[in-house]
């Protein structure tokens, strides 16, 4: 490829936060290879449920690795919302056209997009002006078939590389654990209301002091037939748009009111 | 108080993002502190910046302290989130009726309720269905006057619990570093569109390997009149309604037709 044909190229950013050993990460990166000109930057170990946490007490590491065939890698010791962080102003020194986050290991349609390192990540970058999609596939095993994911993933890559993208756009997709032929397409949705119910687990260490597990059991209170929760339920690809402007407008002219009168 | 009174006041859960020690949690303990039954669980060491995050990949401590003067205390080795979600389910064992979190040392104005513990705490309560307040004061410091802070949580406390309220409600609350005097007083407003430019310092360790600390400069690209960063820049206390459906609706409808239409 000549270095003019290489300027053309789209830059897509790609990471994760199951680390960048993880199977996930490589299958995105081998479904969409060819689209771009690809730069990994990656959490150097698993960062799941780290949200939109960054690191402001320690320094970072960042390293580069030979992870992919042929592609620029870099291992980075922070959160997935540190590698975007790093990647832009360390890496690429300029914005890429697109960041895209994943393929999760795991669910994370409703409200585990608060929870989510892969999509603190993409939110990250929106919020840096550079539009992303983040990725989730429904199924945790290291194992798992990213067949679904693969190709959902190029398809949706595709679509957004051919259009004028908004660049704060933040793309939620979730592939249900299906081989692609039960799957149904992509339905663009809202984000449940479903959330898990905590109940922690105690236990006693050697020393009899007591300690508690994070566990808990997933409860859908959205009826509604628009929901991310309910496009997965019947075999859809779910695709939310999320935004990183947390205002409730609604609560915001009702107290306005409120306050005014009192 | 008897018994029967202690039953009918407010439970109000109080956490932090800066630690249980922190001078701003005991500056809101004191604001609040007989307006209802008050339970502090807050993290051991400071967790600003955690964001969203949760502990998976390690089990919690939860100790009960005496740190403040006839007020029940907890610290958690977890994040705020954890706080948050380990007092519902092993302190309480029932929902309180209000949350605050804060008061936080420096600003969670902007896009920084996204990364802020303090917020997150907040944002975590509401996911649980309790109405929750995240307040920080614009001064870094240990020594900085808490002041307008006091009188304006007690202020907007009393507000609230003398209405009913959407169980789903968050305010983010920022307060001017200046004495009460010249606080205009609450605004309700809008998150700004303001956020840091990152800027990386590079550094080289003992052994010649490079390192980097975050830092960054704040910038306000929003011109709005309506929004948290002018009304704290003009004096007032700035009150942002939050809310967790993260779903961006109006690209929503945007995709929903461009992918119809291909």
């Amino acid at each position: 490829m000549s270095k003019k044909q290489e300027q053309e190229q789209p830059v897509i950013l790609i990471t994760n936060d199951d680390g960048i050993t993880a199977p996930g990460i490589r299958n995105l990166v081998e479904a969409v290879k060819d689209l771009g000109k690809i730069v990994v930057v990656a959490p150097d170990k698993p960062q799941s449920g780290m949200g939109h946490a960054i690191t402001i007490g320690h320094p970072l590491r960042l390293h580069p690795v030979q992870v992919f065939d042929g592609v620029e890698a870099w291992q980075c010791s922070g959160t997935p919302v540190d590698c975007v962080k790093l990647a832009v102003d360390k890496i690429l020194h300029r914005k890429p056209d697109l960041c895209l986050s994943g393929v999760n290991h795991g669910a994370n349609h409703s409200i585990n997009v608060i929870y989510s390192g892969t999509m603190s990540a993409a939110v990250e970058a929106a919020i840096e002006s550079i539009p992303s999609v983040g990725f989730s596939l429904l199924d945790y095993s290291v194992e798992a078939d990213f067949t679904a994911a693969r190709q959902y993933a190029r398809l949706i890559v595709e679509q957004l590389l051919a259009t004028p993208l908004d660049r704060h756009m933040i793309l939620n997709v979730n592939i249900p654990a299906l081989p692609p032929e039960l799957i149904k397409g992509l339905m663009v949705c809202r984000q449940a209301y479903a959330k898990y119910e905590e109940d922690f687990l105690e236990r006693n260490d050697p020393h009899g002091r007591k300690y508690y597990w994070l566990t808990g059991e997933f409860k859908n209170m959205d009826e509604g037939t628009d929901t991310d929760v309910w496009a997965l339920e019947n075999n859809y690809v779910s695709v939310v748009p999320v935004q990183f402007d947390l205002t409730n407008y609604v609560l915001k002219d009702k107290l306005e009111k409120m306050w005014k009168q009192s």
